[in-house]
């Protein structure tokens, strides 16, 4: 048999390697379980050359939630030279597409951003805050009512996709055709009137 | 100085001081970084004693989240002989008044489930089951449309109505009263129509 030798890669490719096996092994486990061990395993090197590349183990789990934030925020994000309802559907597509397939680091991290992992929290809520943005900008292209609570409204719409996403009930084909009119639905009923309370009967 | 003497408690009513206690101190650290040693020296026993009444620091820290879940269930749970409309209120009502007082708790418990706390993971998804069926029996006592999805949309308005609640500005004196009205819109809108999807221009 021969004798496993390391691939040889760059400084910039080495590191790309180790987060991405890194983002590939949260799916498993939770930040605080991700061990730099395996990592370095799965990757050939020895732990001590990881951390040629890595200042800490902290530095490494940071540079983890990075890249899946960034591919997060990467697959939220429609063309921007789309019509307005179209970039919508693209943008609430997107969104259903990358939390179903993420689930679990989803749950993890984005989710149970609030007083988990204090070593990532401000990378997590940046996300979060580009997110909401990005609903407020949906808002916008649909010339729908301004409001100053927009911004409240737009980040509590998005906890509501989140929650939908993670608790729709893969049952038949239709699922996630079903998700993405729901999810369309609850946009515009929450989003389209701010400027005017709903009436309840009585 | 006379010497310090605990004070004589049934067992019971030590059980319940122990708890309130770690439920106190729950407002400024994770669940985690609850120390039996300082609850112990909070009410005066030594943390062996505390052992006499609780298993194990799980069973202790389980009892805490048990009752901090129980307090909430309470506050948002109205009067049943409420008439519908004053009922969905007094429900809101509770809900925001809890979530507001209890942030912190609020926020390293219920919202941050999730991989955080497997010791207490089935408590408080309970809990969140149980807001869900709340705002479930609500939509139904109101007479809004069934349908197959009610479950799912009950628990995405509650996500909804705790992160609103969790980020509405304190702004001034109209700020309960205006977060009131803006979950009573969003609930209307999001729940009263789930037997037709809302329609975009164009």
């Amino acid at each position: 048999m021969p004798e496993k030798r390391p691939v040889r890669l760059s400084p910039d490719e080495r590191r790309a390697q180790l987060v991405a096996i890194g983002v590939d092994m949260l799916a498993d486990c939770s930040l605080d379980e991700l061990s730099t061990d395996d990592v370095a395993r799965r990757a050939g090197i020895s732990r001590g050359l990881l951390f040629h590349y890595f200042d800490s183990k902290r530095d490494f789990y940071r540079c983890v939630v990075r890249q899946e934030c960034d591919d997060f925020a990467a697959a939220t994000e429609p063309d921007p030279s789309l019509e307005p309802v179209p970039w919508l559907r693209a943008f609430i597509a997107g969104f259903a597409a990358y939390v179903t397939e993420h689930r679990k680091v989803y749950l993890a991290l984005v989710r149970g951003a609030s007083g988990s992992h204090p070593a990532v929290e401000d990378i997590v809520e940046s996300t979060r805050a580009t997110l909401a943005r990005r609903a407020e900008e949906g808002q916008r292209r649909l010339g729908m009512p301004d409001s100053p609570r927009l911004l409240a409204a737009a980040r509590a719409w998005m906890a509501f996709a989140e929650e939908a996403v993670i608790n729709w009930p893969p049952d038949g084909p239709d699922a996630p055709a079903e998700l993405g009119a729901f999810l369309e639905s609850s946009f515009i009923r929450l989003l389209g009137a701010l400027d005017r309370p709903a009436v309840l009967p009585g």
